[in-house]
């Protein structure tokens, strides 16, 4: 893993700053022969992208992907397009970058922002709309994942928001088709018509509030993983501290199991008919010793809250002076929620990545 | 990052098996010119190793290192040996190798353990001892954290168990020295008394149970880490995710970050004398934007109950059919105890990493 | 090095095939605060640029490049574009698709190009115009050199060609200045006139040639490169083998060195003023133990005939029948020509990237 | 490929120095169930071994290989030892240390060796016998190619000494069996008479003189390497200049394609039997567009004369000083000799990568 790229075998290249002429993608790796159409990653930009509701930030990005290289088809293969094992290059203009006074970001840190940290780092930062520290950049994984997904065909992955601030959903009522019908990714009606309240009363009050979201991945062969620093649990626990905001990652039981005894952990085994061992409990979330059961992978993160917030807050100047802060414009009051279908992408690049280092049964990349 | 090596500028590779002849580590990339004797890295060894108390595994290794290549030294260097900067090969050989009977663990797979995983993967296991899977493996990290500590002389990396199953320690108790005095590296006196009867009772009771390790970098300057794989946190989140039995991962607030407003997340500043600014809190835990803010780096993670128990559990065998299976031998009752010098380890290989990185302003690894 | 990417520290990844909508790369590692326009790249794609003799491709292309991102300027600035240290994504959008008939290859296999290999690989592949295996693909890379150049401003690097099918120049005639005034990068004036009747005979005959590139770099400080895989010739040959047609790299006297003794190959050394040693030869071509002596850096690479020429030749087809084929379309006769101004390229990529490295004293990368 | 490390998919890691305790390496990647004793990497190094003939150093270095991890056998693999898929860790103890008066190396640089580069970049450097500049590292490499050799099971790779000084071989006269009956690895019986009695002469001259390895894999299939920078002939470029005092590398005809025209070079095609195309030259070499075609892969490279020698010559001192230097000690006066070996394993482990590369159609590393 580098800096600007993630994966070994699967290999997404992200660049792009929030105001800069584009943002995208390089997807080095993907096999021969897959179809890959700009639709394909649309659908899950789409997802994404901001606007859609009144709980999220208010910019309005078509963000709208062209695939620059690595397909190709012609009338061999009916007209579809299909993926040549050449890099994928994917670009998405960005259209929505208002002409705006940036002086106070430009002079002052906003506090829980990368702002002072880019500054000590490069000497220089483009403060347009946070440039590269930006979640803006996250668009670019999502089309990365896009073609992840179609690496491994086999596999669910779907997320959501189960915890906002200090709501929780009721894990007996979780409903996947439910994340689709309110603007949260929320699996739990209830919960989610609690959400829109709070996350109201946030938003009024010019503040905003953390959340913890989780991925879960079904159908994951078993075998998927490597000891002992390319541990499918050590790599999706990167993949999703890399998102914004990410403060925290757990697979399985995760920060609970410090409370647990070992008979209660380790998840029992009985014969099967389809030659795996049957698990009676997955308190591992399908990863052990690094590598893939076959149960479930379950992984849960949480976010901070958003960092521009309309409240007033004490900082300093470039040049070393206090000062009072406001981030005006368009902020997402829970960035949580546009991290759901992020969180999936990430989940699908890591482990189209393991899948192919699986397939060719490699143990070093 | 690759399966049996860590790091990118400052890259150790691992190897070795828990019963096998020898495990050890290459570290390459670390600067020339740094003094380096085996007992630097003999002292980091003997806080991990095994026996030390009745608390940790009864297994008698010596654990002594030997290092191979990558020092030198003359009568130019008043006999002292520095590193070369050529590659720094670590080697302990195994000498507590009982031969024992294996028959169980060959043939069924442990609940809990990596067993059936690496038979999915690799169709073959070294079982003695859980081979590559046995946390045997991290005392090749401790030795690695030796040196890498050797690259980042002006920070102080301390670990300390701060939960042990439901007991917490009181934070306005925490005393490093205390640390040293207990057999579970507590920093609390009084949690630490508590641990050592719970920890008798589930000893007693053939069972285990999990805990908490936070590790604390001081003095870590401003800068280290990158945008947006290569960030700081996402390698300590790998880094701790790595090792074995761990669960969970979080930094600075972690998982408590969902529930906080925004205004009470990000943490002000103020001028200060020094040229930096004075934050007023640390809830990012030193990290922003993946990169360090020259506040204290906090990262803490959860280890899961040792699987090894003498409860019989339910499993399957090799061929398919359903077992009964109680693990015998010399296991820690908490594994998170010896995780403590290891976290250290591994934050110091992160920072010695991340700290080479900077020094030469690298955007790319 | 992976598949797509080249350089470690400073990394360049290439996309984009011959006849898709558009090529490119992504810069990453490029330090921040060096001054960087699209002007600097333009001039240097300029040179490469197809069309501007009769003795290279009329394939009109204006290759027009775009900088995405990873730069910023504002009144601080004093409007110039400053690097940031995130990643510089260039496009060059392909504007001259001929829509012909590509029929003939694509059911038959060029002999000397990339054709069978590729099917074989892939089981698909873009024929349009050799699709990802075309030379134009060199265009991102002479992009990548105009950045790469930016990081070492102390070195100059020069390019000539050498020799052009049997014809070689007279050294003693050398003057860099004259590589600007004739079509060849020919730093013989003489050679040059030679040249000029020759290619046009080969042009005639429907026929192409192969050729000799020299690539110098003056300037470079003693200690760049590594041992032992790491080493500047090993990155050097890989980096020159890696363009189209290259079939021999060597370095200093390179395969001359095989008929010399002891005494005549060692480069002897007296005192110098400048505190390093003068040497009194450089057989070495300024690299000793893959280590850089401060002396000029000389590498030269054999580039063979172009494989697309109008001469029938026999081949089989993609079902496996016996066939004829004769590449027509706008070829360079001596695609060693333009190979020039990417072998400058491709020595200022590898001297960037090893000075980043020299610069962290890295041992590892 | 990283500083000391060989290798993508089969990476081979190296350490060690000429007069350091042991050397070695870890072999991370090597598939699961390979049969591999230490007697398989043995054989292969005893070929290598010094002191063979009159015509190598006498140094007496048993170069015993011992398996330090990776290999698992018990009744159930009918006690053979097996590959497990986790790190192999070989290490060679170095028991030939004289101890001798080093005090002339270490104060003056030996011209055309890496003395002045490497304190040029370290500031430091292991002098005795060279340190890692030694030609003792290539014992690691020969190991490592044993293991690879296991990997690439069908592929036959064997090199010989094609030209030493001014004497080439016919080849017409080319016997692979006569490489193993006379101390040159030459594929000529009378090339190799006269190569006896004219590196006598050398040796009683106290000089030395360079050589041309050739390298030939037999048996690799087609689509083995990749597009753009994972060329195969690339990768093989730089494992052949990585060899100590190699100074140019070629593939197929090499430096001679630059004389060549469109249509004697390029390698016609016929339909055949067996699926592929029947080639009806080499002049590629066996590889078009950095793929393997499945023709044999033919791989030249030059070999400078041993840079130590009894004829004194100019130097400087470490402290600036005019001097003079004779080398005195056990050195070989073709050092292209004992690099036949090497170039043989260096080929299996570039196979060894990208036979796994391909197996699990990766495009990317």
């Amino acid at each position: 893993m580098s800096h600007n790229t993630f994966g070994h075998l699967f290999r997404v290249t992200t660049f792009g700053e929030s105001h800069g002429p584009a943002l995208g993608c390089v997807v080095d790796g993907c096999p021969p022969g897959l179809a890959l159409e700009a639709e394909d990653i649309q659908a899950e930009l789409d997802r994404r992208k901001p606007g859609q509701s009144r709980f999220t930030t208010q910019r309005r990005e078509p963000d709208q992907v062209r695939i620059l290289s690595g397909v190709f088809g012609d009338d061999r293969t009916e007209g579809r397009q299909l993926t040549t094992g050449t890099p994928i290059a994917l670009m998405i203009e960005n259209t929505d970058q208002r002409s705006k006074d940036y002086s106070e970001i430009r002079d002052s840190y906003r506090p829980g922002h990368a702002d002072y940290a880019y500054e000590a780092k490069y000497g220089i930062r483009d403060y347009r709309g946070g440039g590269r520290s930006s979640a803006r950049e996250t668009a670019a994984r999502v089309a990365a994942g896009a073609v992840a997904r179609k690496v491994i065909p086999g596999i669910t992955i779907r997320a959501a928001l189960v915890q906002m601030g200090p709501h929780a959903i009721d894990r007996s009522r979780w409903d996947w088709d439910e994340t689709a019908r309110n603007p949260f990714f929320c699996p739990d009606a209830q919960a989610a018509a609690r959400y829109e309240g709070y996350l109201d009363g946030i938003r009024k009050d010019g503040s905003s509030i953390g959340a913890v979201i989780e991925v879960v991945a079904e159908g994951v062969p078993p075998g998927l993983g490597a000891p002992v620093y390319g541990k499918l649990d050590a790599d999706l626990a990167a993949a999703m501290m890399s998102i914004n905001a990410v403060k925290g990652v757990e697979i399985g039981d995760g920060f609970a199991s410090a409370a647990l005894r070992g008979e209660d952990n380790a998840d029992e085994m009985r014969a099967s008919n389809d030659g795996r061992p049957a698990f009676l409990a997955n308190h591992a979330g399908g990863i052990l010793g690094g590598i893939s059961t076959g149960q479930p992978i379950v992984c849960r993160f949480a976010v901070k809250p958003t960092s521009s917030i309309l409240t007033p807050r004490r900082t300093v100047t470039r040049d070393g002076q206090d000062a009072e802060i406001v981030t005006k414009g368009r902020h997402d009051p829970c960035v949580g929620i546009r991290a759901v279908p992020v969180a999936e992408a990430m989940m699908a690049c890591v482990l189209a990545d393991h899948y192919l280092r699986h397939r060719g049964q490699v143990g070093s990349v």
